[in-house]
């Protein structure tokens, strides 16, 4: 298989979804092993340094990419494969920033109120033990927590010729901050524009689900992936992210208010039963009623992210996209 | 110990939470054996019954209770151990309403657009293999599903001298409608009247997270409970629900938007931290941060609910209520 | 006419709607002339009161009433034609109290940030300049404002054997707090109770659209009113307040989020224009698309209410309810 | 004074704010003579077609501009005047859209049940009346309506480089469709990047507040605009669009949910009255409370809304940018 290694200069990294030009072109089943910083551009490294002195809320979650994949169009349907995330650094951070948050005003949710006091925590990476440890600022707390590295940020450009901010996940893809994009999980995302520029970024050593304080264990990582595409001929695209691993089927919405979220998912993943199981659409509402997990993603960005899964050990086998998860998940096995 | 039995006569289903007249009195620390009818009373037996035809929507969730419990006082917090769900049918109903559930206008987010169809979904219980069957309606699908019982609505009476429908979740409990209210577990709930009067309905046999068309697999219910006190000089009483299991601290925010039960229930699990690990809140926002689980239980309801969960593995031990989950978890084990 | 004057002593105070013994019993066609205390039941007469040493949030809104009607029935349709409204005393107070408001943090919407501080502003009340007057607290302004009195709270015991605190709006009205609510308005709600029983209080000497602070110019409130009854064979009850002066036809939506409640607001007057026009559904929703207005009530209450108005100067004469609104007037002029 | 005029061709359509070239460069002070398209670019001239048919819902808002206006910078703030908005044909045109609008589940608020019926109403403008009329398309009635051209899309290129469709309002100003961008006042937009790049759209012969089915009457516009510059040492630039006319000091916040959109509107002129009256924040808090005026501009729009309002009429004189409105109002007194 080709592979292709990048690790951007800081003057390569990009900062939205659209409106940058390709760092390099791949082919369609080729591997990728890039390098991302975290979301802080690694401007948090000490428990003393703080958000309002060292991020810029525009320069936040810098991407590594875009790639351009041969042959995509719009309508086709690009699959990028995680096949291995590894930490890069020794150390992850994490802040609570003015007015940035779950638990807190932002400028969406605009109140008069002053901001929490403006925090950073610094998590020590133990290779051997695969752990990331908390350590309390304020009180007296150490606690070692399993390492579970994931992207935060995944996405191609947007439709209608917009460029968006890699803080806000949407349609197509971006900062969705979901702990179930990590190794083993395919992810299906509607190509907009030729060529998809697909970036990645954003990487989290491990994270809650809501990523409640604004910020995961932020974290340069190294990613391995494959990235192959599927025709518009051979299978209508996904209007929303669609993500398969070995144990569910399931589509993440975002938006705001959440629940806008998770309609959209929850009913994205109606229409996607109707695909694999032939199903009227009203038996597969039915059926996923009984059937579905509801994990929040973020309520912390410009549009919130929720996910709705389908456990694949309840129901009959099925193949999305020929296979195309199965096959990459053989193809992963080999590197 | 004490074992109190009781099945309600059709007469004595309770609609609300407050405003009724205890059906018993009940001594911390007591069990409670009892049997509930389904959210539709029992009236959808068939795919041929519609809703709109057997269903008045202000005469669902038909509650067992209330009970009063000797010495409770408002600012106590009631206990509730789920020790034993068991169907008490062989079949349970589902069912798209007009107008009702998570994918369809409501009459609170009110469109001009026509109702999905009008249909009933009949699962047949297999007691021996314990599964539910899903039996498509206008395709061809049978799925046999893993039985997975729980209680949709736990309450006690509301605060400020208020009467709410057995549909409606808030800080008092009531249709929560969480998967995570099944046997094993112990929800805390803030005593707000005399004697607390707490019921429970709308059994299902299983759930997804979400409950998206508005109704689970609906089914009559034999229930075994420990009910037991704190004392308001104790511990404070939670604002919102708190769960405990073996697994899992958990508590259920119930509010509109989505967003608002996410951040009710975030935030108070922060605050159980403090109590529970003596930790800053900033520490604890950090932590539950990075490790929290936020499974959606309902967006069908007049309030959606959140549910947000610390798992106890990643947790130094720690003790809540002096201990009582597991001295309750080991009473049920007696019985 | 008939008329009931009435003035509740402390003990009276009603705090419900619903779950409340009547105090009087009318008769449709009759006067009443009530007096109501303030939301904060006087508790704050001067700038150096703060509320969260004198209110009790359980107990603010005090209702003068509930009053049974006579002859009313369930599916009826009860109106409630404002008079004239005079202040009844001559200062009102507003406050900004901790977590509560449009601008900060609330129980709901619940963040970890300190509240605001808690501050009363007394405003004087010059009866013959009709002004009330702001006096800044922190910072150095006088101004006087029109005297624009009007009922934050107005409804009817709700349906289902609900009891709902003074503090919340929803389809039996209550808590709307919208200046529409004014002296020559007549206020339409579904009878869902026999005799109705309505109640009223809540005053305010004038309010800005949002009542972003929480709190309104609260002052007690002197109320002449007429009330009468549509018999539900005449006419189909509304399913949220519609609101009638000589230059609107209005209705008050109240839900969570903001756009539920305007959603309910602008498809009942889809549902009112199809009575009033005999006109199709889309061509009403196409129609009032042009006209509306839609002033925000509150954005402070357990629900959000918004008011969606049609101008009758645009529009070719109707009459709704037999031209009852008209009558009224009439009868109020002779007062 | 130096006098722009333009035309665009059907190529020369913007569709974006930010990531167009700008068509003109104009000076601070100058005069601009615009014609824009209506929303549909023109396509539904007859009651006989269809948006569904006609309608690309990634092509619509055509804006004319961008405009590069001298010495620009970000931080700074333009002014945009508006002198005079004249409808530029005799009809405008009026949509239900399949799954578009304020009663209709969308793409965001994404539901399973079928669309309205795609219909499309012609209102026939009269000059000399100075209506538009409403002709219903399923039922009887026909109504002649005050000409009130407005504006629904004005706004400047985007911060940290994004593109945003002109279909979504924002901090930036955009689509945010409210009837109070109308002749007479002026807008006040932070500056994000050199030249502004402004473009204006979407004209409208009349819309109600909420724009409820999603479209106003949509018609091509012939806009009068002078544009002016204020320089961020001599004032800092609004967060948000602020608008003044001779009658109101207004906000408009946009965002979702719609309490959201209010809660940013009612903040930022919480914040410009501190500027204006040098009063304490809290102070203007509370009398912006018992003052706003809050008119729902869209709840249809990927972003929505409000409006939050104070009347000058009620308020000591005061001055923002150095009494630039009332200098505009001058200049445009002698075109």
């Amino acid at each position: 298989m080709d592979v292709t290694e990048f690790t951007p200069t800081r003057e390569q990294y990009a900062w939205t979804f659209g409106g940058v030009e390709p760092v390099r072109t791949v082919r369609p089943g080729s591997v990728l092993r890039l390098w991302s910083d975290d979301a802080f551009g690694g401007t948090l490294s000490s428990p003393d340094h703080v958000s309002s002195e060292r991020v810029d809320l525009a320069h936040v979650n810098p991407q590594t990419g875009p790639f351009f994949v041969e042959g995509a169009e719009p309508g086709d349907t690009l699959a990028l494969h995680v096949v291995d995330l590894q930490p890069a650094r020794d150390w992850g951070a994490s802040a609570v920033m003015p007015f940035f948050g779950g638990l807190t005003s932002t400028d969406r949710t605009a109140f008069l109120q002053d901001p929490l006091a403006d925090t950073t925590w610094i998590y020590a990476l133990d290779r051997a033990a695969r752990t990331v440890t908390f350590d309390a600022r304020f009180s007296d707390l150490q606690v070692a927590l399993p390492l579970e590295p994931m992207l935060g940020t995944v996405g191609v450009a947007p439709p209608s010729g917009e460029v968006r901010t890699a803080l806000v996940p949407d349609s197509f893809g971006g900062n969705m901050d979901t702990p179930e994009m990590k190794a083993g999980a395919t992810l299906y995302l509607r190509v907009n524009v030729p060529g998809a520029l697909f970036s990645i970024g954003d990487g989290h050593y491990r994270q809650g689900e809501g990523e409640a304080c604004g910020t995961a264990v932020e974290g340069a990582m190294d990613s391995t992936l494959i990235v192959d595409l599927v025709k518009a001929g051979d299978a209508p695209a996904p209007a929303w992210p669609r993500l398969e691993d070995d144990e569910h089927w399931s589509v993440i919405g975002s938006s705001r208010p959440l629940e806008d979220a998770w309609r959209i998912a929850q009913r994205e993943l109606v229409v996607w039963f109707t695909e694999l199981y032939g199903l009227h659409r009203l038996d597969a509402y039915q059926l996923l009623s009984q059937i579905t997990r509801a994990p929040i993603a973020n309520v912390v960005d410009a549009n919130f992210s929720a996910v709705v899964q389908a456990p694949k050990g309840l129901l009959p086998a099925a193949q999305a996209y020929g296979g195309l998860h199965r096959h990459l998940r053989s193809l992963a096995a080999t590197l």
